[in-house]
């Protein structure tokens, strides 16, 4: 006899729908900043983000003090078609400085106060045994997605649990807030072909300079996605088996997390192309998952506007930054907490006796 | 006997020629960045904020940990002509709000660790003595200029001065950032008419709903500072009269504060609308003191913007924000903070060991 229960496939997780926000936390959020001591609307966005988090905290105090930042590492078989600025050791390399503190993402989570961890789901260099990086190997990197597809089925199944197993751990340690970041040379080519098949688009809209190639360098890459789309079209309607065939380790992990964050009402802050174009999956996996998303900044990466406008994004910070790690969602934390400190401290116009309005 | 130093005018300060940034420190900023562990430019305006901020502190290290934050206030005669949202109590009210810790710019504040001060330059209403909020009262707010000057000669040289010596303590007390605020009801009608004679600019290019007037509101805002502009304009030429017959108080202190910040060496996070016209008057009375101005947010007032590009500033936030109170400025701080500690804490290419680009 069939037991639903143990034979449970590695997707079926995918499939649970995404929480709701609480709406009676929101409305309550929404009536305190009409009476907060400030002509109404004059936060702005700050406004929002407060009445948001309240949302999906469903609370009366909003807060983003705790937050829990897991950077997704892997490499890419497509970067045999010479389409990065940075040979694929870097990959490596960076999970090296990664675990000595001298990365981008550890001096902003050091400032803020978050907690960082970094998951190698594979590189194509060995780095030994490293503090603080949890080994999910899944292979010496994915394979070249022109040839055959850039994951095997267990190997998607096993990154996308990668990320469900870092947001269970936000989670666990009652973080407010999650950010995901990504490290992978080769991985703005991967994800600009996700999303070109996501999409329907064309590789030009979704193509760009990543670390820093050239013009030529862009064309090729824009060739490389055109080849590796022809090679999958057929299976184009299947975001799943688009993420496999298309995507990379940290790409699908990144894509775990986010849905299991939506799954058990913990925020999001999403970072660059690279997540948006993650945060993209998710939502074609599981709609309803957005309400989750918080988007932090505009990438100098040119795809990116295409991918938030598709999510119907509007990011609140743009300072042409394009580093990934997750560093562009961590610059943007400390609005979140200016918006809930405001949101949570400012006295009332009652409480104040100001006057209110003529 | 003539005896320069003793009949120095209150004026003669502004004289004072703005302090020249490091280039040395500038050009040592620049090649760290260049050699640090991310694709060069990856780190986009956040790299030029750490850059300006080694030339303007002269120094290998940006810091931007002791923020000084000085809110100058006043009320406008202009208000008689029902151009304000609110009534003019609101300014005193608003004062009393700060004393106790309930406004945005003390939320703010307290989130930031920086250091605030309140200076009452002359409310229309009477407070009484209020913890932290110095006495600096000028009159019961400025006159209405759309019948005669705002201010006195003696007005404006004690506003200026007021702000002069903002600035003077926070150098004193060491502070690596200074940010001006302002409150006082009808004083985006002061700044704008001041901006239209600096900028020789139509009413309608710099009006906007302020605290909130309607569509009605802006049209009589424009109306009453043409009539203002008309009365004036044989002296808008003059960059220290137009402040005195159009500015207000505390635009008036801003100004001052600013141009002694370029006097100092003293880098300004400048604010929103009002703040910005302010920097706009210290640039047209002190050329070169625009090198000591970042500039923080664009304020969802319309005006700001023509503003912003006669000062050729790029701000680095645009949240919808139009609150004032230095509160654009506040949320902007943690911007220049992530940038030193990004300048000052990550590793080198060479230090990590991570191959540079190909």
């Amino acid at each position: 006899m069939r037991d639903a229960e143990t034979e449970v496939g590695p997707f079926e997780w995918l499939n649970v729908p995404a929480a709701i926000p609480d709406a009676g936390a929101r409305k309550i959020a929404e009536a305190r900043q009409a009476v907060l001591t400030k002509p109404p609307g004059s936060l702005g966005r700050l406004e929002d983000i407060a009445v948001r988090l309240a949302a999906l905290q469903g609370t009366e105090q909003p807060c983003a003090d705790r937050v829990r930042i897991a950077v997704f590492a892997g490499d890419h078989g497509v970067t045999a078609e010479g389409v990065s600025a940075f040979p694929q050791a870097v990959t490596a390399q960076m999970l090296e400085n990664f675990a000595r503190g001298g990365a981008a993402i550890n001096v902003a989570a050091c400032l803020l106060g978050a907690t960082l961890e970094v998951i190698n789901l594979g590189t194509a260099f060995d780095t030994g045994p490293l503090d603080m990086v949890m080994d999910y190997r899944l292979g010496p990197g994915t394979a070249n997605f022109t040839v055959q597809p850039a994951m095997t089925v267990h190997q998607v199944a096993c990154a996308l649990a990668a990320g469900r197993h870092a947001a269970e751990r936000a989670r666990i340690n009652a973080s407010q807030l999650f950010i995901g970041g990504e490290m992978g040379i080769g991985n703005t080519t991967a994800a600009a072909a996700l999303a070109c098949a996501l999409l329907d688009a064309p590789a030009e809209r979704l193509v760009g300079p990543g670390t820093g190639v050239d013009g030529h360098g862009v064309k090729r890459k824009a060739e490389v996605i055109r080849r590796a789309l022809e090679r999958h079209s057929e299976h184009q309607s299947m975001p799943l088996e688009v993420l496999r065939r298309l995507g990379g380790f940290e790409i699908a992990a990144l894509t775990g997390a986010y849905l299991a964050c939506a799954h058990m009402n913990l925020p999001v802050l999403v970072d660059g192309f690279i997540s948006s174009v993650s945060a993209l999956t998710a939502v074609r996996l599981c709609p309803g998952a957005e309400h989750w998303f918080l988007f932090s900044h505009t990438s100098a990466e040119p795809g990116h506007r295409t991918v938030l406008d598709a999510l119907d994004a509007q990011p609140l910070l743009d300072l042409g930054m394009r580093l990934g790690e997750g560093s562009g969602a961590a610059v943007a934390v400390p609005l979140l907490r200016m918006a809930c400190a405001l949101h949570n401290n400012m006295a009332t116009f009652a409480e104040a006796q100001v006057s209110e309005k003529l």
